[in-house]
């Protein structure tokens, strides 16, 4: 068998009318796309025309922001539930890999362990769960606490509820369902095992009422860049969505991770890092420099301010002067890593609050490209083979046509220097991606030995 | 305009391969059903092209029964997580409602607006919420419970739970999305209500990050029969699932709900009283008979004991004669209603504990019929005209034989005495109840002022 290439793995990150803020304003953005399930359809049947690894969904539960002034202003307040929405995505593609996120911090292991379980039964095999914490108090509003757990305490209970989790999908062996009419046993209850996990934050007896996933686990996907975030990955997560605005800060992003992932004895390459990825495209760089400042000028100076207040840890800036610089931002407790991330950027390039919003509202902290299809195309190459991803989280502008631009014009040029496929040659995520099927493991005890 | 002559409505219990415990070793029935999607699919496809009101998913966050002697020989232990199913299942039909069971127990009510919200968004109006306060002790050993809330204290909370799920679904106006590209405005803050909730159970401040959903409020649906059940079922429910065994019964409890609704101030038709039905249909009786007679062979002695004493409150009646009466039940928390439908009817008829498991065990304590087309047709006449119901949820036997069965012949023979709907008219589930759309309540406060 010939040696295969190493190739870049690629998410749609399906979100609102666009990334881009404003984008829904745009001509080229469906306007109503959080409310129009046929519209979100077509998308995830435009990237798995492109041979997509996956849709991803972010979530929340709360609507992210309260500023309301600036918020109106925004395509975000509707959300589906990620659940719900990718099993009916589910109905409308057959190969694209379908992850959500759910929250550690105010979920339950046993619905989490069901409804990414049922969706990787509904789906064959195509389902992701991206573990976050939650970095919003906002939430905790809504479910009867004061404020937002710590973030040790939270990373704490996020391993403790990916363990437990893990335990449930294992309740039944992937043969136990014999379904014998003669005989009529139904399952082998020597196959069934019973969790009984008692631990700091979790007890949950079990089994869980579903059969084993058939990628044995969805796919663990996570997103946290901190220290405990990162440790939490490298323990845990298969695929990791990562915030880096600068080569050398994903480079080492990149490393550390791995360099985790091999002291807790795991194979560093069954882990795909894939930062998130905002490209702006034209088939000159002059358009694409068009196309991008026709996007600016639909940014409201309310909308700026107010989500780069929200991406440094809800620090208010209505009292600094917008045209000087960024002050010093106390110590958070939530969203850490990319807090720290826009700071070294505006002292990196001196610029003044209004230059960070404009740079930073547009693609929320990650990685922007404006350029050429060479120029994002030599991006991407650059950083799958220079040690700072094994793919991206494809961030478009607007839907459908930062979509339709990416599809259009970068996937080809991918394919044609032979970093991208051409065609799916696996059924499930795990195949997509080129993980491993984690075997059964048997915890807790068997309801009846055979 | 005509008047339109009050019509029965009818739900597909979808439940396994079929409600006989031992269905699923039938011929007729499909024996993976819980894991097949199309054939789950195939099913709601059928039950529409009937022009049922409604497919129903019961649900649990457990396997019910943990005598894992009797349980492996039941097909129930793999339940998708209903509200995913229902969402692949609302692209796979066009008009019929889709309900689903959710606890008030064991989740929260911004995670059930949320879901059943989307659900109502997804398949356009179709969305219904099963009311359950949960009646299982297992269900708590698996959220970190030593053991199940007491019977008072579940309705207690269940009734603020719903209160605090309407006010969330009212968190948006219906015409809050203006999307105004040229503006930069995507909703009216004016038409944004922030609940701020703090009562006994619940502090949830609300808004929910859902557009208002096109039923207004997905239809509510409840199925307790206990004292504290049917009080919920008058204040809330539009939908109720009742459970009872003989026509007197089912009288008196259809009277006192309409009565307690009356009492409540509420237009008493604006519920409809649905109790579950199991029929097993012949062409003559005799062939009926027979059907029920190879369905009964099928039932094992473990599961016949294991169902009844689940039946009973988990009364373990494994030292009684299976050839005697049964003995007198202690007073229960759980299940109280169907525990003294059963108690009653052994007394009744006089039943020992083993002609009682294979009367009960078969329909779980609904009202069963076996017989010919017209039989099975009268009996559902007798009880729509009788003041016994508004409509059924219907039960078959096995999956597909049962439904085909009740489809191809009960449904013809209903429609030709003018009973049931030959069309759909409209495209909610609200619509095909002929329940009103709930107008917005302003709850809480208004985000900003217009």
């Amino acid at each position: 068998m010939p040696h295969q290439k190493r190739q870049i793995s690629l998410g749609l990150f399906l979100f609102a009318s666009g990334h881009h803020v404003a984008g829904w304003r745009h001509p080229g953005a469906q306007a109503d796309a959080t409310f129009n399930l046929g519209f979100m359809a077509e998308m995830a049947r435009k990237a798995e025309a492109a041979c997509f690894d996956m849709v991803f969904l972010a979530d929340n539960n709360c609507i992210q922001q309260d500023d309301w002034i600036a918020v109106r202003r925004m395509a975000r307040p509707n959300i589906f539930e990620p659940i719900a929405l990718l099993s009916a995505l589910s109905m409308a593609t057959q190969r694209i890999g379908l992850v959500a996120t759910g929250s550690t911090t105010y979920s339950e292991p046993y619905h989490i362990a069901r409804s990414f379980g049922t969706l990787d039964h509904l789906s064959g095999g195509r389902a992701g769960w991206n573990i976050v914490t939650t970095s919003n108090s906002l939430e905790a509003w809504n479910f009867g606490r004061e404020s937002h757990p710590a973030h040790a305490d939270r990373y704490k209970r996020a391993a403790e509820f990916v363990e437990v989790t893990k335990g449930l999908w294992d309740s039944f062996e992937d043969d136990a369902f014999v379904q014998n009419k003669e005989s009529g046993v139904y399952f082998d209850a020597s196959k069934l095992h019973i969790l009984n996990h008692k631990g700091e934050h979790f007890a949950c007896r079990g089994p869980l009422n579903l059969g084993r996933p058939p990628q044995g686990h969805p796919v663990l996907v996570q997103a946290g860049g901190s220290d405990a975030g990162r440790d939490l990955a490298a323990r845990t997560a298969e695929v990791i969505f990562a915030v880096n605005q600068a080569l050398p800060d994903a480079q080492a992003f990149y490393a550390d991770v791995k360099a985790r992932m091999t002291a807790y004895g795991r194979d560093a390459a069954s882990v795909k890092v894939m930062p998130g990825f905002f490209p702006v495209v034209g088939r000159t760089r002059a358009e694409a420099e068009d196309k991008m400042a026709g996007l600016q000028k639909l940014l409201h100076p309310d909308v700026g301010l107010s989500l780069l207040s929200f991406l440094t840890g809800g620090f208010d800036l209505s009292g600094h002067d917008v045209d000087g610089p960024l002050p010093d931002l106390p110590d958070t407790d939530v969203g850490k890593a990319r807090m720290k991330v826009i700071s070294d950027l505006a002292k990196r390039e001196n610029l003044t609050i209004r230059q960070l919003y404009e740079r930073i509202a547009v693609s929320r902290g990650h990685h922007m490209v404006v350029g050429s299809v060479t120029e994002v195309a030599d991006r991407m190459q650059e950083w799958f083979e220079g040690g700072a991803a094994d793919g991206f989280n494809v961030m478009p502008p607007t839907f459908p046509e930062g979509l339709d631009a990416f599809t259009g014009l970068v996937v080809p040029e991918l394919q044609r220097r032979g970093l991208f496929r051409t065609e799916y040659t696996g059924t499930t995520l795990r195949e997509h991606l080129g993980l491993p099927r984690p075997a059964h493991v048997a915890r807790g005890q068997i309801a009846i030995p055979a």
